[in-house]
C-alpha cells in the first residue's frame, strides 16, 4: 500500500490524500461503507462504485464464523467472493468479540469466545487474527486489539492498553509484508498520557497506518474530539490515520481538521433501514405523518437515484409496508449523502476552502431534536443492552 | 387498450399477441410480476424493465388499506407513485378479501371485512372496487369476483358463480369506458358446465378481456389444465385471456397451448426470497450443503446479473446470513428466468417451433424431489393455515 499526501490545508491539519492498494486506489479523507457479512447491506458493488465508494470494510469475526476464512480463501478470496475487486479493509474481529463481553474470556494468549451463531467455542490469538485476514485477502488488515470499555479507570485503561501493545507486537511479528498493509490501533481510553504512550510504542513497532480505536463508545462528543485532536498529530505525518466507528458527518469533519484520513461507520446504512435519512439540514424520520402525502424527494436537488425518482410519500409507504425496496432506496440515499459529503470535503481541501465548507455545513445542520440514541448501544435478542460498536 | 394477435400457432391454440395500453405496449404470452404493495419486492422499475418485464400487477386490497387509493390519486396515481410508467394491472381485491375468510362477511351487496393491519372494518362493493382501481389509475382493472373455495360442491360453486356474475354486471355498469380496460373473471369451480355458463354471461355483458379465476387453489394439475383447456377456447378469440395466480413454467406452457395470453404469480419472487432458484433442469435449493463451496453460477450460461457475477457458494452464504442482497440476487435470477422463458416461448410461437420448445423444456425439467408444498397455502402468524392465493 502506498499513501501519498496530495495537499495540506493551510488553516487546519486536514490533508487530501491518495492511497494505492493491490486492488486500486482510494482517495482520502475517505468514508468506508461497512459490509459486515461480505455485503454492504442491500447494495451491489456496482451501485457502491457508482455512488463513489472506493473502499469498503468487511468484518473478520462474522466471516470467520460463517462461511469460514479457509472456505473463502479456497474460493479465491474475499474480493472475488463478494465481487468487489477494489480496495478492501478487514478489521481483526477484536471489537465484536469484546463487545460480546459476557461470552468472551481474555488472557494474554488471546480471546476465548462463543459463537453467537451456535455457541461453539473459539480461540483467537493475535497470530490467528492475522492468519484469518490474510486468508480473506483484504488490502488493509488490522491488528487484534483489546477494546477498552467505557468508562474505564486509568488503571484499567492502562492494563488494557498493555495488552493491545503486546498483541500488536505479535501481529507485526507474523506479518512483515507490506501487502496487505497492516494497521496498528491506538487505544488508551480517554487518557491523553495513555494515548500518547500507545502512539510511541506502536510507531516504534512500525505499522503501515494507524487507527484510533476505542472511540464512539459512549463518551460525549467533546471528549471524542479532544482525544482525536491530541492523538492524531502525534502519528506519522505521511501514513494514513483511521478513526474506527465514526461517525456523524460533523464528527468526521472535525476529525479531518485534526488530520484524520479514514472513517468507517454503520450509521448511514443502519439509519437507512430504520427510516432515518440524512439531509443537509439534519436527519429526517420518514415515518413522520407530515410526509404522508409529500410529493417532494427526501432532499430536493440531491442527485441520487432515490431523490431523482421517488417521493417522500412513497418512501414513507414503503417504510410502513416493511418492503425491501425501502431499505434499498434509503440506503442509496444515505450512502450517497455520506460519499458526496466526503467528496465535497476533499474538493474543499483541494481548493483551500475547507473553513467555508465547515461553516456552511454547520450553518445548515440541525441535530436531531428527539433524544439521540447512542448509536453504539444495541440490544441482544434477549433485550439486554450491551455496548456494541457502530461497526457491527 | 388494444389487443392484436400477431400470429397463431398451427399445432396448438397458442397465439403471439401485442397489447397497447395508455402506458405502452406489452407482448403476449406475458408473465406479470406481482407488486403487491406498490413494489415488486426488492426490485426497482429499471431492473424490471432491463430484464424484460413489460407489465406488472399491484394489489388493490393492500393499497386501499395503506396508503389509501385517494391518497395515491392525489399524488398523481399509482404509475407515478411507484415510478412505473408502463403497463400496469390491478386486481380487484376480491381474492385477498375472500382468502381471509374468517374475517369476511359476504352478501349480495358486497363484502364486509376487517383490515389485517389494524382490524378496522370495511365494506367493498363491486362499485367501490371499480372506484378504487380507477383512483389508482391502472391500465387494466378487474371485476370484483367471489372466489369459489376449493373443493366446492356443484351447488356451492353455482351459487358462488351467480354472485360473481351479478357483481360483474354491476362493475360493467359503473365502468363503461375502454380506458382502463375492464376484465371479467370466469369462475365456476372445476365444473365444466358452470365455467361454460360463466363465459356465456360474461361475454354477453362484454368485457375488454377475460380472466380465469379460482384456479391454483389446491386442485391437482390435471384438473387445472382440463378447466383451462375447456374454458379458454370458449372465450372471444380476439381478446386477451388471463389465468390468474399461475404458475410454474410448465403450467404456463400448457395454458399457452390452450390459448392463454397472460399470467401472474408470486412464485418466482417468493421462491427467491426462500432460497429456491429456477433453472432449466428444475428448482434448486441454495441452502443445500453441496453448494457450500460451489464456485459456479446458479445456471451456467444464464446471462442474468446474478449468474454473471456470483457463485452458488456466495449466494448460499448470503442466504444463511439472511442478507437483503440474497433476496435481491435471487429475485433477479428467478424473474429473469421467468421473463426469458416467456420471451423464448414467444419467439418459438413466432417461428412455428412451439412444439419443439415444449419438448425441449419437458426433457430437461425435473420437478422438485421434495414434497411439493402447495404454493397456495400459507400460514397466518397464528400458524393457522388458510387458503391464500399465490397472488398475495
Amino acid at each position: 500500500m502506498q499513501f501519498e499526501i496530495l495537499k495540506k490545508d493551510d488553516k487546519s491539519r486536514a490533508r487530501l490524500g491518495r492511497c494505492r492498494t493491490a486492488h486500486g486506489v482510494f482517495h482520502t479523507p475517505a468514508f468506508i461503507p461497512v459490509g459486515t457479512q461480505a455485503t454492504v447491506k442491500t447494495m451491489t458493488p456496482e451501485e457502491l462504485r457508482d455512488m463513489g465508494a472506493e473502499i469498503i470494510l468487511s468484518n473478520t469475526y462474522h466471516l470467520y464464523l460463517r462461511p469460514g476464512h479457509e472456505r473463502i480463501r479456497r474460493l479465491g478470496g474475499l474480493h472475488r467472493f463478494m465481487h468487489w475487486e477494489h480496495p478492501l479493509l478487514t478489521d481483526s474481529g477484536g471489537f465484536q468479540i469484546f463487545s460480546l463481553k459476557a461470552l468472551a474470556k481474555v488472557s494474554e494468549e488471546g480471546v476465548e469466545f462463543h459463537s453467537h451463531l451456535d455457541g461453539s467455542r473459539h480461540f483467537i490469538t493475535p497470530e490467528k487474527a492475522i492468519a484469518i485476514q490474510e486468508a480473506l485477502g483484504a488490502d488493509i488488515i488490522m491488528c487484534l486489539d483489546e477494546c477498552t470499555p467505557y468508562p474505564a479507570s486509568h488503571e484499567e485503561a492502562e492494563r488494557s492498553l498493555q495488552r493491545t501493545l503486546s498483541w500488536s507486537r505479535r501481529c507485526r511479528e507474523v506479518h512483515r509484508s507490506f501487502d496487505p498493509a497492516l494497521f496498528g490501533i491506538v487505544q488508551g481510553g480517554m487518557y491523553s498520557d495513555l494515548r500518547q504512550k500507545a502512539v510511541e510504542v506502536l510507531t516504534e513497532i512500525g505499522f503501515d497506518g494507524y487507527a484510533l480505536g476505542g472511540l464512539s463508545v459512549g463518551e460525549d462528543k467533546e471528549t471524542m474530539v479532544r482525544v482525536i485532536g491530541e492523538t492524531a498529530p502525534l502519528l506519522p505525518e505521511n501514513l494514513p490515520r483511521y478513526v474506527m466507528g465514526v461517525g456523524m458527518p460533523g464528527d468526521m469533519l472535525e476529525a479531518v481538521r485534526e488530520g484524520v484520513d479514514m472513517f468507517d461507520c454503520v450509521l448511514p446504512t443502519r439509519n437507512a433501514r430504520n427510516g432515518m435519512l440524512f439531509t443537509r439540514s439534519g436527519r429526517m424520520t420518514i415515518k413522520n405523518a407530515k410526509y404522508a402525502e409529500d410529493p417532494s424527494p427526501v432532499e430536493p436537488g440531491c442527485p441520487c437515484y432515490t431523490c431523482r425518482n421517488y417521493s417522500r410519500a412513497y418512501l414513507r409507504h414503503l417504510h410502513f409496508a416493511e418492503e425491501i425496496l425501502s431499505f434499498r432506496l434509503n440506503t442509496i440515499h444515505n450512502l450517497h449523502f455520506y460519499l458526496a459529503f466526503m467528496q465535497e470535503m476533499r474538493a474543499a481541501i483541494a481548493e483551500d476552502r475547507l473553513d467555508e465548507f465547515r461553516q456552511d455545513f454547520n450553518s445548515r445542520w440541525k441535530p436531531t431534536v428527539e433524544p439521540e440514541r447512542n448509536p453504539n448501544l444495541t440490544s441482544l435478542p434477549t433485550g439486554k443492552r450491551i455496548s456494541l460498536s457502530a461497526r457491527i
